[in-house]
């Protein structure tokens, strides 16, 4: 059984204790409160959403990870404490106090983070009941648990884990996500904890995230819309013993690239859990006029009802992907464009190849992942975003279907 | 009869001639082709698509119209003409050139618009075939077989008229459009030709124009999208023999309004037959810190694919319309916002009324027609957009779906 044992050493971030359990907050009975507790205060890093309303639990952390040390992360689905006013950051305020506590910690040390319905109150007093409980169970092999806490349209618990001796030491990096719906550039809906053992000098943690986030979960969108309560944080509990890393170190000795590995295979999973999604769609603008007429474009062409069910419909609807293209304020040329699916070129230099080429392009969109690449051939911006396509299943789920 | 020979005479626009035929462009075998004739020259002005990739009867017409005069539109349905290179452009001249021989009239006032599918080559010959029909058939009675050979997915044709008597001259506007899909800000997919006998200085049409569409076909949003061949065109044939109004005459006489509201109800069926929508949504923003924040929070609403599908759902769902509207480079404040469905309060200065107001708001929701009114309490900005909701018809219409 060295398999198992080696799974479940796999899944341990040394001095991280999970717990995941059913408060009561969700109405369907599952998970609804995990907890994140480091055996020692982490150095922390956090990224939020850039929506002008932020959830009760953003304001809290956002201040708290301003400090540099969190020990605890306490969770909740089923409630996103969003637009709830002064009470909200009460409810907030009263159950990290609370848990502190319990835990013995001071509540400076203590964050939360909510996701679920917007414009209702924390149930605090059933979720203060079982705080106790939580903490109780803790436990470091208790990370799948925590995961299953935090789901809410999600259909499946996100977790990423990477491992690498770097410097004689032994690092780990752990993530954990939630998303599904109202993924977007900006964050939104989407929860991630990311866990490591490494030291990292607390002024370097922030830049690393940042540039973790800028290539992965910026990178992703699934229907432009922008949660009130996104939330990524990064927490470095120095355990491996390393000799503290700069931000310098962490790129030149591959931490770095691990963290990156992890927060891509996060974010990748979020976009393949977006509502209703039956594919993933990269799309690849190439030699554009700047990166921000990259991005800009990438991000029309991603949004665009148009294009997603298309995809949905896998047919081969260039002009579409076209047309998105065209609207930005980006003055964009036909007559300079190639368009591939995969490696089928649809459109080389504004001449039409798709009556030839439809049937091989066909055969690509039938596909679970596609990638289109869009040449713009004006200069040398560039980008890839991920986006899934728009199937009646969104709608579905999204028009609140009792069903 | 006298109702029957009413309603004919209703629909003449004096001076006009119309017809629309099948040239087989369509699959279907529907009316694909369709001619507007003005038996003297007319003065126009056009508005035409912002998309940076522009079809071939765009370009083509944009041109013409430079020159202020113009007697002939020649339209198409089933085929856009866009994204075709230079064999585009030859094609709409030819068309052009053989209609205008067939009228006896210059080519240069000859214009063409299409509309259908991106990327294909016009059928030429067929069209061509038909060309001395299309002629021999025009009649100013027949602006219904105009309509019906524009539309594309389309479930109604679209027509509006007024008639005035202004300064003792009995004023006539008639306006045909087709939108259905695509239909946002920047024009998409959408056709508008609107006639009158007045006579209106050259250079005080174009004002006119812009103004009109500013406050009727620019307020209409389905998804964002932004077609290649979006153009609205008024011609104005002088026929009324008015003495020739400036865009003030036209305004302080009561015409502008009429225009107007020609406009407005166009602009209202081309909403009411989005492509799958079940709804009507007006979106209206008050109290903004700008006009510009207005129309961009307004927007960021409606486009909003979270929004539009909680009104398919008929639900009240609140926090989706705050977390659109926050999304945006405009800072808002959720603490002093004010949020009605209707005259329903549901949002009061940040205090979440919908548990005791959400009844008599299902009620409104459940309604054809929802009126959503944000007030931000920032300044004084406001705009109001019309929209639909989201549903899965729309994404079965345009995952092209053969049934």
């Amino acid at each position: 059984m060295l398999w198992e044992v080696n799974k479940v050493r796999k899944n341990i971030i040394p001095g991280f204790q999970f717990n995941g359990l059913v408060a009561g907050i969700k109405k369907d009975g599952k998970k609804d409160m995990g907890l994140i507790y480091s055996e020692v205060p982490a150095v922390a890093a956090g990224v939020f959403t850039r929506n002008w309303i932020k959830a009760a639990p953003v304001i809290l952390t956002q201040k708290r990870v301003q400090r540099r040390y969190i020990q605890a992360v306490l969770v909740n689905s089923g409630c996103a404490n969003a637009c709830t006013g002064k009470k909200g950051i009460e409810d907030a305020l009263i159950l990290t106090k609370n848990l502190a506590r319990i835990l013995k910690i001071p509540s400076d040390l203590v964050t939360i983070a909510s996701t679920g319905i917007i414009g209702e109150f924390l149930p605090v007093k059933r979720m203060d009941d079982r705080l106790g409980d939580l903490c109780n169970g803790l436990n470091s092999k208790k990370i799948s648990d925590f995961a299953h806490a935090i789901m809410t349209t999600d259909t499946f618990p996100k977790i990423a884990f990477r491992k690498k001796v770097i410097a004689g030491k032994e690092i780990v990096i752990g993530g954990i996500a939630k998303g599904a719906g109202m993924i977007n550039p900006s964050l939104a809906t989407m929860l991630v904890f990311i866990l490591t053992n490494a030291a990292i000098l607390p002024q370097s943690l922030p830049s690393l995230l940042d540039e973790g986030v800028k290539k992965s979960f910026a990178r992703i969108t699934i229907d432009g819309d922008t949660s009130t309560n996104d939330t990524v944080l990064l927490l470095a509990n120095w355990q491996a013993g390393n000799n503290p890393w700069s931000q310098k170190t962490a790129k030149a000795n591959g931490f770095m690239l691990m963290l990156l590995e992890v927060m891509q295979e996060l974010a990748q999973k979020i976009v393949e859990d977006g509502e209703g999604a039956t594919k993933v769609i990269e799309i690849k603008i190439k030699k554009a006029r700047s990166e921000e007429a990259a991005e800009c474009i990438a991000r029309s062409i991603a949004h665009s009802p148009l294009v997603k069910t298309a995809f949905y419909g896998e047919e081969v609807n260039w002009g579409r992907i076209i047309a998105a293209a065209g609207k930005t304020n980006f003055p964009i040329s036909f007559e300079k464009i190639d368009l591939f699916i995969g490696q089928v070129p649809l459109i080389k230099n504004g001449i039409n190849l798709a009556p030839q080429n439809e049937k091989e392009a066909q055969k690509l969109l039938r596909e679970k992942k596609i990638i289109v690449t869009l040449v713009l051939n004006q200069g040398r911006g560039e980008t890839s975003v991920f986006t899934t396509d728009l199937s009646p299943g969104y709608v579905k789920i999204n028009a609140g279907y009792k069903s």
